[in-house]
């Protein structure tokens, strides 16, 4: 991401905190609380740790606890100060009876410290509020969207230069991530809800590719030991095995991810044929991108088809462990709105963006799909991973 | 780590019930929920999603909601059903009016869900024993952490082969990380506190190594962007650069935590002195790292020392942005107890691990200093990442 881009974003701030506090308004609460990093530098451009008050009327403050200099320079907002806030607070707050925060990301240890310093105050969420003005990306972060699909693309399109049977899918991981930090990679794809990780993606391959697990998507891998159960493992690749590639980089703060499949030598036909089904469900959804779609009506369109070819007991995982979507929103965080799945009765809205990921598993025998960034645009959706989508054959 | 190493965690499992049970029936709860990934890991031997009941009096139960099948052949205990409990629940935890949970990690939604579930019970704050009994890590931990600490040692010891002048240092992390990945490393250091991150270790040199930030540490660095404003950057490494080098690595679910400081041509003499001094506080707490020293008297102790070395205003940081501690506790989590700081008067324990990192930071010039991580032993610290400490200088 260039200075350029940089300062585009920078310059949003203060339009994103007004539409947080049209939300707040709307919704008969008096000021919010932003505790969760992620929030905070949406609505203050800085990643620095600390609070950010935001009034329904009013000016917001930013309390800083590390580093309030380096929140100072990076922050167009006025108001940073140190973090606890003094005898300003009541000041500040003491007109606000309703002061909304996140319940999905606030640790309850944190609120019991507002609860002690702010009493006789309600603390109702306003969690869905904020994920819904995130969903909406403006020009300025699809752009850096944009360069990170770009980025990333080109270290999946680096895969055939180095993968070969006899590597561990470790190793293979290993290949990926040294590309994608040289580009620019800033580190794990942030989630936001509990307990998931994912550190950078998955190199899963033949039976390992199908094992079941926490993190919740479709595929998940045999991981490294049962402390990390998710993504490569010391399993090694052999001639005819499937391997799924699925990988997020984050340029910006922004979360880009696809996925791939490969094999050296020749993939076994029935799952070569689903991996083609998973292409052109997705080639049926991705023009269906547009605002007002229903995301649970996609869904069941994606289901129906699998089930048309045959595939539904495949279709994103295996008997009890199978996801029950077919894309999530992707942003700052990978687990953002809208999702396509059954009961998000919600319509798309322009500049929401989403991994749009068919896939199909096979117990005991590997995994295949694909996976692309699409951003809801009214002439359909836009590829923002721009590679070809086919299977990627390496000669033995 | 090997299949051996694996089975003698496993095995530990319900003897760790065991101890969290009579501290829960010493402070006068009646059973608790644990919510959080990493505690349901350590108490039931599995890192699959979902809650873990733990009764005062009576045998635990862990709610699994992905993935079951994994859960069931990963963990010891014979309770493993699918979450969300269903009536069985009432029954379970009826006569059980006091069940606590772990605010410092629980989120606000979660506790609301099982106070739904679970009408007319108290949940008090059990973090503090959570945390007391995992700081205290087994013969069979130990060995896993002495493992990962060799691993890690060698891929520091393997910077000299490619570190040169003319790199950035995010080209240099990438490079670590790779020889990381190959040796095994799991991912990122999960952290309990809330909003800190780190992707996996600083590669910081020059001036960009002692710019102040949100990480809670003495060194912060540069980063990508406001977005991941810690850690490498594009910064080009000089001739004469100090740099930083301080990784962490995961095995089997255990962190280490190291840091060395490089030189491509000859260090500042100034801040060459400092290095030495950081050395000599290390050797000077290390063989006090024995159960029944006071983890804040040996802050006082490094601190002085600093300070008499006319060092003090640079010592773990510099100015307002300057960390108060000199050594924290390291596991399954890079943030858990003891932490060697003003305030913690407890004595140290038997088998806990510390991460030991005496640094300075000369604001526009560079940061300096070493860590390792030690465990306590009655005969004084055993390094668990074994390397020599003193500056590596690379001929230009």
């Amino acid at each position: 991401m260039n200075t350029a881009m940089a300062e585009e974003l920078r310059r949003e701030v203060p339009a994103r905190i007004e539409r947080f506090k049209a939300s707040l308004r709307a919704s008969g609460v008096d000021g919010a609380l932003l505790l969760h990093g992620i929030d905070l530098l949406y609505f203050s451009g800085t990643r620095q740790n600390g609070a950010l008050w935001i009034p329904a009327g009013g000016e917001p403050a930013l309390f800083v606890r590390k580093s309030v200099s380096r929140a100072r320079a990076e922050s167009p907002l006025p108001g940073v100060r140190p973090f606890p806030p003094g005898r300003e607070l009541s000041s500040l707050m003491a007109r606000c009876p309703r002061i909304g925060v996140c319940y999905d990301v606030t640790r309850i240890s944190q609120l019991e410290w507002w609860r002690k310093h702010l009493p006789g105050h309600e603390f109702p969420d306003v969690s869905a509020s904020v994920r819904e003005l995130r969903s909406r990306k403006s020009p300025a972060e699809l752009e850096v969207m944009r360069h990170g699909g770009r980025a990333l693309s080109a270290a999946i399109a680096a895969i055939p230069s180095f993968l070969r049977a006899g590597m561990r899918e470790i190793d293979v991981a290993a290949e990926i991530e040294l590309r994608l930090r040289r580009a620019g990679n800033e580190g794990s794809p942030r989630l936001r809800a509990a307990n998931m990780e994912l550190f950078t993606g998955l190199v899963v391959s033949g039976e390992a590719a199908a094992e079941p697990g926490a993190f919740d998507g479709p595929v998940v891998g045999r991981g490294l030991s049962v402390a990390s159960p998710v993504g490569p493992s010391e399993r090694v690749i052999g001639v005819g095995d499937p391997v799924l590639v699925d990988y997020t980089a984050v340029f910006g703060g922004y979360i880009l991810d696809m996925a791939r499949v490969f094999v050296v030598g020749t993939l076994d036909a029935e799952l070569g044929r689903a991996l083609e089904v998973a292409i052109a469900i997705q080639d049926d959804i991705a023009p269906r991108l547009v605002p007002g779609e229903v995301a649970a009506d996609l869904y069941d369109r994606a289901a129906d088809r699998a089930e048309a070819e045959g595939l539904g007991a495949y279709f994103m995982g295996a008997g009890d462990d199978a996801s029950r979507f077919v894309a999530h929103g992707i942003g700052m965080e990978l687990d953002e709105l809208p999702v396509l799945a059954p009961g998000f009765t919600d319509a798309l809205l322009e500049g929401q963006v989403v991994a749009l990921e068919p896939k199909f598993v096979f117990p005991g025998r590997g995994a295949v799909g694909v996976e692309n960034t699409w951003a809801v645009t009214r002439a359909g959706g836009e590829r923002l991973t721009p590679l070809p989508d086919g299977l990627v054959r390496i000669h033995p």
